[in-house]
């Protein structure tokens, strides 16, 4: 085995970055067994070179311009570790045209840039390691990409994104509502001062898509999978949910299904109920959890921190690793194999057939209900059960009163068709809430 | 890409030979694609030539020499499925001595000759995957050997034997006893025949030493680790487990641990209480799961199928997947990384400090419990809360009472000892019962 070391550039010493260094730096005995060669970090370039960062790096190693990796023929392999799509974007392709093999987390970048940024690294025979991008620490790029390379996945279901857990757990634990939890989140470090990307479910969708081109060999844009954010979740909901015996999550889903059309892949990202006791259900605080349905393996399930700079980290290192002993350029010309083809096509308007959570608002009580069921029923949706709650409020005599409708499995084009009907009764005062139910999550 | 096909060789065609068979061919082109070669069954042998099993194998391409395989040079990669010690371990030799690269599921194999077969395939040039032996469909291999490859694995615990949790979770749900549970499981298949070596913790111990070898660079003899059977769980037990809000699983343990002497390994696998909520606590039926704590990444975990014909199919063909890209000859230059030095030295005597349950039955009420409670406190356990059942079976007037004891964080060593003491009052009906807690399981 050669001892030469080999000398990686770090690109952005934000939380993750500096993660990244420090555990390069620390845990160097213990990498070096790993890969049997010394990984040293050359250099690192950042916005803010003179900050304290607290880091055993050398001062001079640490510039302001992205060249001083890219153009450094020392440097075999970087770490992009640079949040949003610009200068993230130009930054990959400079290090990419330069002949680094890189490493990112960015997973917008690769949701939005992914294809043309694929075909430049191999074009330029070289790979780009994304493991950070999707679930932090928990491996799973590897475990659709190679792991259960034997398989043909079926479905995706994961909770992809920690700060919307976190606020809807901690909702559920406290009785609080969403904005007094998403201030504790914010006071807490555990979302940004601007959480939208993380609330509407875009950082989820993201990394959808990412899983997605593993596991069915499609570039689905993610901006166009139907998405959900949780604004709209409220302790009485969680409470209603609760009753029946679930937790609401903010679920990805990506699964095959059959259409009249042939087979569709379906996805969405969206708040739904997941029955108590299943793994998803038990998914709690900042914590991500992906299930997986292979035909060979049946059900996977993973669980651990998808954020959070030691466990994002870890997946960084781990990636410059496996480019290190050679592992990623292996993966890297097999992944995304096409299975599903023209996939823009492919997602728009497929149905899943779910269990449904509604809440419908109702201002005046006889009358209602049996207009409402009839509405359901003439969209061919059958109910499993309904329950009458009081007013959420004290609203005076004319408060709106909840009514919780359980649904049996039912097309959910069909159930957005009687809800739009139902909103527009004088009686209800919408928008009413559609949640899908997943009791085996 | 060339196209040439890879040839390999399936060594038994048992439940695993036959999965990994129909799979190989069944997902032929998904493979392919994975791969950019075909694979192709050159040949299987088996001991049973004329048996229809089923399979879309030519009987022209089925024999019972190991040689046609191991010295037939168009062959590169050999599935070594065949379970027990001999003639597996000879056939493993003959195989690596020809030259081909080995893929197994054979946990017994590995856990008693690992090093020497290890060694083996080193000398020539070749590798051993092991994705199969452990947790079957689950990538734990992978994960701790590759993906956490940054992490220093702090501990693992796992339900790494699936008919013993069958066994454990239906006595639990049907309320059951022991032999009556295991006639059912026997009966359904999850049992074999002689399934002692389930139900006392071999295949479990057996798993843990190689999951040990990963992801802490020893080799532990199997045989020397602490191990405990389900043979003495009963539906009593099981009762009062659940009162305090616990359920019983078989958990196998390795975990850095600093002693007086140093960082030990403590191992065992044993039968323990954890708590309802915890991923552990909700494995159930025939599922496996591991988790483990990694210095960077936190606490992972892993559930999964882990046995069965497919979930075990999906590892073994992972890996020859993995062998063919080559991969696994990356990863097996760098595997059992030497992070502790002499091994079998440092796991005996090592002390967990944990909370144990403790079931003792007593004959006679009055100045019992201060006596028991006095032999406790004389060891230095202290006490969290007793409960004082009635007696669990209508033995008349003299039947045993139990004691239901749980204590206080306590080294093992100290509470052996002092249940040694406790059996030898003339008003203890021994042996007690003593299982470890695991709140955050």
């Amino acid at each position: 085995m050669t001892t030469e070391p080999v000398r990686v550039g770090i690109v952005g010493l934000g939380t993750v970055g500096s993660g990244v260094v420090r555990l390069l730096i620390e845990s160097a005995d213990h990498i070096t067994r790993h890969t049997g060669r010394p990984i040293v970090v050359e250099r690192a370039v950042c916005r803010d070179v003179g900050r304290d960062r607290g880091l055993k790096l050398p001062a001079e190693r640490i510039s302001a311009d992205i060249r001083d990796i890219a153009r450094d023929p020392s440097i075999s392999v970087a770490a992009l570790l640079v949040g949003g799509l610009e200068p993230a974007r130009s930054m990959m392709v400079e290090l990419l045209e330069n002949g680094k093999d890189v490493v990112t987390a960015n997973k917008a970048l690769l949701a939005e840039h992914g294809p043309e940024l694929f075909e430049l690294a191999r074009s330029r025979g070289r790979s780009i390691a994304f493991e950070a991008a999707v679930a932090g620490g928990i491996p799973i790029v590897a475990a659709i990409g190679e792991c259960l390379a034997a398989n043909r996945i079926e479905s995706i279901r994961g909770i992809l994104n920690g700060t919307s857990n976190f606020i809807l757990s901690r909702m559920e634990e406290d009785g609080a509502d969403y904005a007094e939890v998403l201030a504790l989140a914010q006071a807490r470090g555990y979302a940004e001062a601007d959480p939208s990307m993380d609330v509407d479910g875009t950082d989820a969708t993201q990394k959808l898509a990412i899983l997605s081109h593993l596991a069915f060999g499609v570039w689905v844009p993610w901006a166009e999978i139907p998405r959900t954010g949780i604004e709209r979740i409220d302790a009485a909901l969680l409470n209603y949910a609760a009753e029946l015996g679930y937790r609401i999550r903010l679920v990805a889903v990506a699964a095959r299904t059959d259409t009249a059309d042939g087979e569709r892949l379906a996805m969405r990202v969206a708040p739904a109920l997941v029955k108590i006791g299943t793994p998803l259900a038990e998914t709690r605080r900042a914590y991500n959890a992906v299930s997986i349905v292979g035909d060979a393996v049946g059900r996977m399930f993973f669980h651990g921190l998808g954020a959070g700079q030691m466990p994002t980290a870890s997946a960084v290192v781990g990636d410059i690793i496996d480019t290190v002993v050679g592992r990623t350029a292996i993966t890297f010309r097999t992944t995304g194999v096409l299975d599903v083809e023209s996939p823009t096509a492919k997602i728009a308007g497929v149905d899943m057939l779910e269990r449904h959570f509604l809440r419908i608002r109702v201002t005046d009580r006889p009358g209602v209900l049996s207009q409402i069921t009839g509405i359901l029923g003439s969209h061919g949706i059958s109910i499993a059960s309904v329950i009458q709650h009081g007013a959420e409020m004290s609203e005076g005599t004319d408060a709106p009163v909840p009514l919780v409708i359980m649904t049996h499995a039912a097309a959910s084009t069909a159930v957005r068709g009687a809800l739009e009907a139902i909103d527009r009764c004088s009686t209800v005062r919408g928008p009413s809430d559609c949640l899908s139910v997943l009791d085996d999550a």
